[in-house]
C-alpha cells in the first residue's frame, strides 16, 4: 500500500542497524537504540522455530521482522507454509519498501502486530502450491499483487479487490508479507499475476502497487481526458506513477506541484509540462495563472496532508475532478461554500490493482517504463539500509529502493 | 436554483403583508415591518415608468421587486423589451418560488441587488422574439429553464449549462425573474423548452428547476442503479424530486431521513422504503442497522448543512457515492481519515436543466409525476401569500407553491 512519507519525518534510527538475528533494544527515554542485542521476548529462537515435528532446518529464512514501532529486524523466521488450498507458497527474488512499511515501523497503523513480517510487494517464483491452485505451478515465475484478492465475494465481483471480504490489503499487514525469502500468498490464482521468466524484475516490481495505485486511483479516478490540464499535487513515488501513467491518456498539460525541487526536476524528466514548488505558499495562485484563472481539469492529490489537499480543491476548474491518492491521518476541512455549485467530483480509493494485466503489457509494449522510479538497489541482506535510505528519501533522493534475494 | 430552507429560518414578516404597489418601511430595532406604506425611495411610480417615449400604459406590469432584504413588493414595474436578437419575451402563465428565492430575501445572495425581479422558475407563452431566434413563434406555450444557456461556449458544448460563460444562473438573480407577468429570456432558441398547448402547467413548472436538479446532481450524478440501497437526506422538494426520479433506476431500497415526520411520510406516499426521523441524532446508526453495517449504495445530500452532510458521509459504503445537492453556506469537515480508503465518489453541481427533454419526455408519459409536489396553489396576485406560506413549510406542510396568472 502506498502511504505518504510525512515531510520532515524521520525514521527512528533503529531501523538503520543491523542485526541477523536479533532485534534492538531501546533506551526507554530516548528511544535511542541501544545496539544489536538478542530481545529475548521477542525473536523466535532457532529451538522454538524446531519443536514443529514438519520442519528442518532448511524450513527456516530471513525476513524483515516488525518488533513494535521502530523495531524491525532482518532475522531467521520460519519459512511459510500451505495452510489451505488456494495458497501458494512464492520464493521472493525481488521487493521494495513502501512509504506505509515507514508507517508501520511509526507505529501509526496498530493493525500491525508484533512478529509481523513487513513487506506487499514482490516478484518471485512459485515454490509450492494448494491443491486447488490450477493458474500456476512450482517455478512459474509470478508479479505479487498487494491486494489479495478472493474473487469470489461481492466486492471482488465488482473488482473492488482491495475491499475484498477475505483478503484485501493483507500482506505484511495482518499476515505475513514480503520482506523475506519465502512469502505465503493466499488466493494465489487471483492474486498472483504471471510473469515471463526472463522479465525484467525491478521493473516489474514497481506493479505490485505504486504503479496500479498511482493510476488507478489517480488517472482513472481522476478521468484524465486528451487535452485536459492536469495537476498533481506531490512527486514522490506515487505522484510519479501518476505522471507517467496520465500521459496514457495524452493531457495537455502537466503540472507538478512538490516542495522538492530535486523532485521536481525528476517530474519533469518524467514528462510533466509545468513545475511548482508549493514552499512559497503561493501554489494555488500559480496554477490559476497558468491556467488564465479557469484551474485544472483534474487535480491529483498524491501527499495526504490538510495543505496539499486544500491546493487540489483552490484549483479546480468548473466540473474538474480531484483524485486522491494521499492516505489521510486526519480530516480536512472541505469547502463546500465555493464547490456546491461546481460541478466538482472527489475521489478516493485504495488501490484493486484491476489494472495489473494492462499495466504489464503496457510495460512489455516499452510504452510504461516504471523502471525510472527505481534509484537505490541493496541485496536482501542489506534491507536495514535500504530502510534508512528509503527514510530519508529527500537526502538520498531516493524513490523507489529495489532489494533483491541472494537466490535469483 | 434550489437552495435548502434553513431549519428553523423564518422569513420576516415584512414579506408576508400585501402590497400591490409599495414596499414596507421596517422597524429598524426589530426588523419587523410597520405595515404597509409607500416606501418613497425604493418604488418606481407609475409617472417614473412613463418617462421613456416609447412606453405607453400597456407596457407595465406586476412583478415581484426585491428591495433589499425582507422588502419584497409586488408592484408595477416596466415591462421587458427585446435587448438582442436571441431574447424572447415570455408572458409569464405559472411560476413558483424557490428555496433560493427565500435565501434572496435574508439577504444571503448580495449579487442580487435591489429592483431585482426574482423567480427562475415559470412556464408561459411566447410574446416576442429576437430576429435570430427560430425554435419559437409567438404564441408557443414554452418551459422555461431556470438556467439560460448559450449553447455555444465551451462550457455549454460540454452540457454544463449552469457555467455557461453568457448565462448559467442569471434569471431573478443578476437579470430580471419569472415572478412577475412578463419575462426576457435571453438565449431563447437554447434555454426555453416547447410544450404542448394543452400542458399541465403546475406540474410542467416543476421541471425549471427542482425536479432537474434532484435528478441530475442528485440520482445521476450519484449514479443510482438497480438494486441500490439509497439514502436521501433531507425530504424537502428537492429531497422529494430526487426520490422521484430516483425510482427510474430501479433501486432496491429508498431510505429518506428528515426531521420533519409529516415529510417522511410523503416520501413514504412518494416510494421511500425507510424512514428515519434523525432529531434523535443516531440517523448514521439506523442506516447502519437497516443495511447490516455495510452502509448505502448512493447517500444523497438534499439539504445543504454540516450535520446532514456528516449523516451522508458516515453511512457511505465501500465504493459508495455521496451526491451532493444541497447549498452550503460554510466547509465541512471531511473525514478523509476514514475515507481515503472507500473507493468513495463525492460529487457537486449546479443544475444543468441538460436533461429537461427527457424529464419532459417522461412526464408526458405519466411515469414521472412531479406535480405531486404541488401543495398549495395563489394568484399571483397572492405572491405575498404565497411567500408566507411556503417560508413557514412546515407549518402549513407545504413543498412547492404555484403561482398563477390572471391572464392564463
Amino acid at each position: 500500500m502506498y502511504t505518504r512519507l510525512q515531510n520532515g519525518y524521520r525514521p527512528p534510527s533503529a531501523i538503520f542497524g543491523h542485526a541477523d538475528a536479533g532485534a534492538f533494544a531501546v533506551d526507554s527515554n530516548t528511544s535511542m537504540p541501544l545496539g544489536p542485542q538478542r530481545a529475548p521476548f521477542e525473536v523466535m529462537t532457532t529451538a522454538q522455530i524446531e519443536i514443529c515435528p514438519r520442519e528442518t532446518a532448511v524450513a527456516t529464512m530471513h525476513a524483515l521482522v516488525y518488533h513494535g514501532p521502530g523495531k524491525p529486524s532482518w532475522e531467521l523466521h520460519r519459512r511459510p507454509v500451505l495452510q489451505g488450498p488456494d495458497d501458494a507458497i512464492i520464493r521472493v527474488t525481488t521487493s521494495t519498501i513502501c512509504g506505509t512499511d515507514l508507517h508501520i515501523l511509526k507505529g501509526d497503523l496498530p493493525a500491525v502486530t508484533e512478529g509481523r513480517i513487513l513487506g506487499h510487494e514482490g516478484i518471485g517464483v512459485v515454490d509450492e502450491v494448494g491443491a486447488a491452485v490450477s493458474t500456476f505451478r512450482k517455478g512459474d515465475k509470478v508479479l505479487i499483487s498487494c491486494v489479495t484478492a478472493c474473487a469470489k465475494c461481492d466486492l471482488c465481483r465488482k473488482q473492488m479487490y482491495s475491499h475484498c471480504r477475505n483478503g484485501g490489503w493483507i500482506l505484511g499487514n495482518t499476515i505475513d508479507g514480503t520482506q523475506a525469502e519465502y512469502v505465503r500468498i493466499p488466493y494465489a490464482d487471483t492474486s498472483l499475476y504471471p510473469l515471463p521468466s526472463d522479465a525484467n524484475e525491478e521493473t516489474a516490481v514497481m506493479l505490485s502497487d505504486i504503479l496500479p495505485t498511482g493510476f488507478e486511483c489517480g488517472v482513472l479516478n481522476g478521468k484524465v481526458s486528451p487535452g485536459d490540464t492536469i495537476a498533481i499535487v506531490g512527486a514522490g513515488p506515487v505522484g510519479l506513477a501518476a505522471l507517467l501513467t496520465a500521459q496514457f491518456y495524452s493531457p495537455a498539460a502537466i503540472i507538478s506541484i512538490d516542495l522538492d525541487d530535486n523532485r521536481l526536476q525528476v517530474a519533469k524528466s518524467f514528462g510533466a509540462t509545468a513545475l511548482i514548488n508549493s514552499a512559497a505558499g503561493n501554489a494555488i495562485e500559480r496554477v490559476m495563472e497558468l491556467t488564465h484563472g479557469e484551474g485544472v481539469d483534474v487535480a491529483i492529490e498524491a501527499v495526504g496532508m490538510p495543505a496539499t489537499f486544500d491546493i487540489c480543491q483552490g484549483i479546480l476548474a468548473a466540473g474538474g475532478h480531484l483524485a486522491n491518492i494521499g492516505v489521510h491521518g486526519k480530516p480536512v476541512l472541505l469547502h463546500m461554500e465555493k464547490l456546491w455549485d461546481r460541478n466538482a467530483t472527489l475521489t478516493t480509493r485504495l488501490v484493486d490493482t484491476a489494472t495489473l494485466p494492462m499495466l504489464l503489457k503496457a510495460v512489455e509494449s516499452g510504452r510504461l517504463q516504471p523502471g525510472k522510479l527505481v534509484t537505490h538497489r541493496f541485496a536482501f541482506d542489506d534491507i536495514l539500509k535500504a530502510y534508512e535510505t528509503f527514510g530519508d528519501a529527500a537526502k538520498h533522493a531516493a524513490l523507489k529502493v529495489v532489494l533483491a534475494s541472494r537466490m535469483q
